[in-house]
């Protein structure tokens, strides 16, 4: 088993990796503070974990509540976060419960805004069941729920007790869901790590065939990175802002199309070509990357042109939204290499224009 | 101007009790981190206060938007939580906005919640304008809103970046709101300070003449009892439970006859005279002890008994959500003596039948 231990002080806690974890109880009960446990899931998830699951901690004599929620981005709403309150409440749940997130990036997030502000914060686990929920969402205790005018608008930074990271669960993900996890991937190996990159290109049909000891190196070095930067900037501050690489645009696509339409992950892609169009629009990044990171994305079969319906116009009107932005200024994360990348707030229309 | 810090590391915050404070825009200017400001405040409070604090705010340039809600313990809800996400959004405000909550409790839990939540978390500045929320609930970073089921069941901790507090506010507030959170105030005497309980015992009629240096002082000495506790345990871990005395009775009182008949003050009055009650029929009190409180208590107008059509089971059914029970165990803060108290939770359902 692999542990990584994201360092927050206090708030320190371990990223658990490994085949078969679903099945270790104990694991578990060494982050269960009490005896009450409600886990969050959802119509997909459920049939093929939630039994097995609560099986195995009823051997610990945890008494098991659950809630499960329909599929989708459309789902991580104020009004289901307002469902799990008053299903805690009404199941009379108090401060020591613990919360179980049981899937992938909506559940994560959801269930962790939930435990941010039932009763002003009770312990939760994240169980994340998607490439995407293992390699970012999991970790860094961002949690939110979507508002209509824009994604993760209304949430905390809230830590879990533990992540618990079972690679098998990667069998059951359909393989669009399981390509636009990788697009969180390749964003690691673009934002920062430039032998990582290579890697992924060297490795590529290995990843996709789904083989156990690859899929636990990807994971791992993603956790790790991600690990390293939170430990750093909490926040979001400075440094931690460059995981958004792509996702400005990306954004953009999601809140334009509707959540769910396209994949978070398949919008994140081509929002890192955009970004990447926009650091050669700046001469910040050689064609020639942008051409590797082109590549790479595409032999996931992941979309590298944003929808043609969506005009440069409709771009900036969610961007405008970001989070990221400072005193009205958009800002961007723009690579400047591969294995480099950086913020810049002195993009213009024009150069937008250009590239959308 | 009186200055008492709240020592929270990082999240520390000067609490400033004055007369004249709102009128000192240069106090508020170094507490604000952009151009952006954001006022939430309510239609009672807002033909009293507002206009003056944006022409304040406006010489020294500040960009100055507003939300007025209605007044009451009813609008400190999720539905009010979502109206304040949607105008932030709508308007466009980014993470470098200020929240500032302008009036008394409700208005500063509400605005607190939703700086804690809008973007993962913005800056805001209390400014409370009822004796309750400036000698307990704008200090200390409690946050909150209402759920149908409970009070204060959804929220988070999460500190103001100050707390400015002009005594001159509470000349406009009816005298029912001003006896209210005086039971706030003697909350402090009974559970901790045998001697200000005396002080307030000898200063009644000066209090209740609203004389300005006599005001400071309650304020102070309230406010410094608070921020030591809340330096000592930020998240109610242990002794910051001993600032709920009166409120589990109370918020019990409250949710039964619904948010806003009851001023919580009053709720929180009783429920401090039941929770002596408790105490004597436990052996823990003396009865000379519980008139004591009682007199004081009445001084202030505030009710001691609990509605007549309050039966025992409607008590326990509320109080069995209250957030400081633990393993599904009641729990109380019962006061010992005058200035001293403790938490117990091997109240029988025989004592409480007994006292209720």
């Amino acid at each position: 088993m692999s542990i990584i231990n994201l360092d927050l002080g206090l708030r320190s806690y371990p990223i658990y990796i490994d085949s078969g974890l679903l099945d270790n109880a104990e694991l578990f009960a060494t982050h269960i503070r009490a005896k009450r446990v409600c886990i969050v899931t959802n119509t997909i998830v459920a049939p093929l974990y939630l039994e097995n699951l609560k099986a195995n901690l009823g051997d610990f004599d945890f008494d098991i509540d659950e809630i499960i929620l329909s599929d989708g981005e459309a789902e991580k709403s104020l009004a289901n976060f307002e469902r799990i309150m008053s299903h805690l409440l009404t199941n009379e749940h108090g401060r020591d419960t613990t919360l179980i997130a049981l899937g992938g990036g909506v559940i994560g997030d959801i269930t962790g805004f939930a435990a941010a502000c039932y009763q002003r914060g009770i312990d939760f686990i994240q169980i994340p069941t998607t490439v995407l929920s293992q390699v970012d969402s999991s970790v860094g205790g961002k949690t939110a729920v979507n508002h209509p005018l824009g994604k993760n608008m209304i949430g905390a930074f809230y830590q879990p007790k533990a992540v618990i990271i079972d690679i098998d669960s990667l069998a059951t993900l359909p393989v669009r869901e399981f390509n636009a996890g990788m697009a969180e991937v390749i964003k690691y190996g673009i934002l920062g790590d430039y032998d990582f990159f290579v890697w992924l290109e060297n490795n590529i049909a290995s990843i996709k065939s789904g083989d156990k000891n690859t899929l636990v190196k990807v994971i791992e070095k993603c956790c790790q990175c991600k690990a390293d930067i939170v430990a750093n900037d909490e926040t979001e501050t400075g440094v931690r802002a460059l995981l958004n690489l792509g996702h400005t645009f990306g954004h953009a696509i999601e809140a334009e199309q509707g959540y769910g339409n396209w994949l978070h992950g398949e919008a994140v892609a081509t929002g890192m070509v955009l970004a990447a169009k926009l650091a050669v629009a700046m001469n910040l990044l050689e064609v020639s990357d942008l051409c590797r990171i082109e590549s790479l994305i595409k032999s996931f079969d992941l979309p590298l042109e944003a929808p043609e319906t969506m005009s440069c116009d409709d771009f900036i009107r969610h961007m405008r939204r970001d989070k990221k932005n400072i005193g009205g200024k958009l800002r961007f994360i723009v690579p400047t290499a591969i294995g480099q990348s950086e913020i810049r707030d002195d993009v213009t229309q024009e150069i937008l224009q250009q590239i959308l």
